[in-house]
């Protein structure tokens, strides 16, 4: 199995190009699964619901979903990409995960971050994991990395691959999830972006280094803070399958769940 | 509030002079509170249940607890320390909460690591925080670390502090527990033992580097492998009441248990 990311800078408010940009950077990747960024087609630091609503599409008439099955069908690969969701008066920070036959699964936010919360609403979706050739995938969104919930509610569901789309603007995240796939044993690929986005409300920074993370909490790549990349690994799925920590420890048979108070 | 640890080695099998050992490193300490490692005073790597019976103790009638109790009297602070607990025909690896009137709390330990599922019987004490001079100090012992769920239970019930006694042989800990304080806002205190056991089923080397950790995840003390020594800081307490991850993020309030499926 050939996963990985491409690490990239959308442009605010520019779906149409951002869609081209995206086409552009993957047509003819040697991969089975290649994740983007959280908010990979409107941009990020939206001003208000109004603008956010403006720009966010329903999932069945959507020009994005339709130029990303395209692009899955022409590659035979497919997509974990974040997406301003428009759906019956509600607006979400969704993930999409799509392939060569379209719209697999949405995975709506759980834990907004800062600002989100003025114009997005919080998700609805349960964490669940989708089976793409074999290989059983997770979906979570940037903030929900500081939620050791999170991972856990997927990865005790069987994820064997955790697809975490980010916009990242601190710097915690990248190590906290070498803990995520080690207390998991499971494999992790945060697909951040870069560049700033110089908005009326202010300017954020997005941090980059988008990395692909083994089951040992290994990293086995990371990018820079600043370039645009599609960088991509092969992942042997039977390690984040074998979850023995010693030759007498399981890490999901040793919990002791009775005596949790979560 | 002053807290720390003593990272030390044990002799195995000689509790005396491991007390010794450690009233005399202690004795004047400037703090409120320190951990000694994992069973601090029997050594840890036993040959066999019976071997671990015969140097554990009962609470009731230890004179670990009773010089234990002697040395935080006379020094007017509290301990957390690891001990072989015997009691009703079972064997825990336990740790201690003594103060200058005696013992507080013990725990023992839920999550056994490797050959100690032979000899030990698993923990039957709840995750529970104890109240020390005004802070919320809540125990784990060394592998626990790994199930987020430990942490997470404490951080719930209000602990600011977590205190870690710990004989790791691995090189996973230190890092993680990084993530453990962030993820829930605590100090934390992981204690380590020093030095090698040579024993009749193989030898063990433990890896030191203990540490006192802040809860942005900012290590404020961490010692070498080898080195034994004595380590305070001073921790405000307040800084771990501040669950606010952002100016719009509790990282307590903005959990979504519904979804959380552990």
């Amino acid at each position: 199995m050939r996963v990985g990311y491409y690490q990239f800078q959308p442009e605010f408010g520019a779906p149409g190009r951002n869609l081209e940009k995206v086409e552009n950077a993957l047509a003819g990747a040697d991969a089975d699964l290649i994740v983007l960024p959280e908010l990979a087609f409107t941009g990020y630091f939206f001003e208000d619901r109004e603008e956010l609503n403006e720009l966010a599409e329903d999932v069945s008439a959507s020009r994005t979903v339709q130029g990303l099955t395209r692009l899955c069908k022409n590659n035979d690969f497919y997509l974990v990409a974040g997406f301003a969701e428009r759906c019956r008066g509600r607006v979400y920070n969704t993930a999409l995960v799509i392939g060569p036959s379209g719209l697999l699964h949405c995975y709506r936010k759980l834990h907004l971050f800062n600002t989100e919360k003025e114009y997005f609403d919080p998700g609805d979706t349960p964490l669940k994991t989708i089976a793409i050739r074999g290989v059983h995938v997770g979906v979570m969104i940037c903030f929900d990395w500081v939620f050791p919930e999170a991972a856990r509610s997927l990865a005790l569901q069987g994820a064997d691959l955790l697809c975490h789309p980010s916009n990242l603007v601190l710097a915690y995240c990248q190590k906290a999830m070498l803990t995520r796939c080690l207390e998991n044993s499971v494999y992790a690929i945060t697909a951040n972006r870069t560049g700033k986005e110089t908005r009326p409300r202010g300017e954020l920074s997005f941090t980059g280094q988008s990395q692909i993370v083994g089951p040992k909490g290994e990293t086995m790549a990371i990018s820079d803070s600043g370039e645009e990349a599609v960088v991509v690994r092969d992942i042997d799925v039977s390690a984040a399958r074998k979850k023995l920590f010693t030759e007498n420890n399981d890490l999901f048979v040793d919990r002791r769940p009775e005596f949790y108070d979560i």
